[in-house]
């Protein structure tokens, strides 16, 4: 039975996360829901990941095993006809028998967006974090050059189950900050990344651009190994997951187009309206 | 009594409008809510004009009579610590005593942001139109300059009550369509507006962008005077008012900061993933 990748966009502000929960509205059950009614049978919809309630996706990616095989782009309109607006199959590849959207993910690029601006913004609240003061991007800059690399980022995970389990070292091949004309764009790119891992990270560096901690602190935060030295887990509404990396030759086919920084969604928000 | 002009941001969503009315939440009451608050007795606060339910604001105008003397930043934090979140006083200012905000408004403007993406967005789809197709910018800035200037716009309104008490000619001083990365900001400053007016310019206006009708239909639709002539009303959550105008000498404070079209909002959408 043939495999399918499935490259999904979706809003988590309605939905208690991408994992399905009894009682909960998920969005991978509103995947396999869908894939249920297109293809009859009982139908299971795999992530690369899991995303928390409220964080966002441009590009989550889920494998699915059908019972028949599909044309990609007629596979991706029959998915969105039986999917709620405010999620979207965004692109569809064929993948080899045994793909597994976990397991051969090779890596993941996030995006944590923040607004800095002295008078609240109102509009579109749930999509990014805002901060009432000016951030100092430099120090931050510093800052996130401690975590560039592999390290052990036991301070930024908040789940010591999934840790004990999974171990804590990690490579972040990519960490970087763009300015924006009122805040600015966290984006990361690594191996792999424990719970919470990147809110972590951005409430962490956010202590250093509001002032609150020098740059080098991070490093001691790196260094200790213990979540309590950390920053705050700031709120998943700032949080994208840009897109999930796989190696090339195991999607034969035409790929979805390579997800980089300029992807980035843009968020209504005070950072628009200055002059 | 003192008088003061609050510049208001709220995120339409939420909102069954702007205008108070029985039974339904209304960014009016809530703003008088948080009046009554500071201040004890009931205040009554005036808005701009109105604002359906779904569209948002970065700058309302309303202006407001209180039984005392108020320093403006102050008053300013103190509304927004009674104010849900999706509701923020932006700016306050003191205004003469008999300042009102309807009646001396000069004009407005406003923003209707449209996506275009073959792929349906996912992502706060309460802030922009999605339309499937790329949209014909020539074309519809043909058409748009048909609508610029002093006209009878009878066939962009549709409520004939309103039109029969107020009449139908207003002047547009300025219409212009600003492209986006996947889509554009059709960007409107008048001297009033009717109701529904810049929604019903935009359904029309996409008319000829989708290349279903010629620019030079949109002259036959003015001339018409006939609201069955232009196009559909173009959905609630892409609308955006972007300010209120006034004669500077009315207002002998410090202006806010006079809005251009750069401080347009911007939302996550498929229009900024491209590369």
């Amino acid at each position: 039975m043939p495999t399918y990748l499935l490259t999904i966009a979706y809003d988590g502000l309605p939905y208690a996360g991408w994992q399905r929960q009894a009682g909960q509205d998920t969005v991978q059950e509103r995947v396999e829901r869908a894939a249920v009614q297109i293809s009859g049978g009982p139908i299971h919809v795999e992530g690369a990941g899991r995303t928390d309630a409220g964080v966002h996706a441009l590009a989550m990616a889920a494998h699915v095993v059908l019972p028949r095989v599909w044309e990609p782009g007629s596979l991706r309109l029959a998915m969105n006809a039986n999917l709620p607006p405010d999620i979207a199959v965004q692109a569809v590849q064929p993948a080899p028998d045994g793909f597994h959207a976990r397991f051969h993910a090779k890596g993941k690029r996030y995006v944590y967006r923040v607004v800095a601006s002295p008078v609240r913004p109102a509009i579109a609240r749930g999509y990014y974090h805002w901060v009432r003061r000016a951030v100092d991007l430099p120090a931050m800059r510093a800052a996130a050059a401690l975590l560039r690399g592999r390290h052990d980022f036991a301070s930024f995970a908040t789940n010591p189950g999934y840790v004990r389990r999974h171990g804590t070292v990690r490579t972040l091949q990519r960490i970087h900050l763009v300015q924006r004309r009122h805040g600015f764009d966290l984006c990361v790119q690594g191996d792999g990344f424990l719970y919470n891992m990147v809110r972590t990270i951005a409430g962490t560096l956010l202590d250093v651009g509001l002032g609150r901690r020098s740059p080098a602190w991070v490093g001691d935060v790196l260094a200790a190994a213990d979540r309590r030295r950390a920053g705050a887990t700031a709120p998943a509404g700032g949080l994208y997951l840009l897109s999930v990396l796989y190696e090339p030759q195991l999607l034969p086919a035409e790929p979805a187009p390579p997800p980089g920084e300029s992807r980035l969604p843009s968020t209504i928000a005070a950072d628009q309206m200055a002059e």
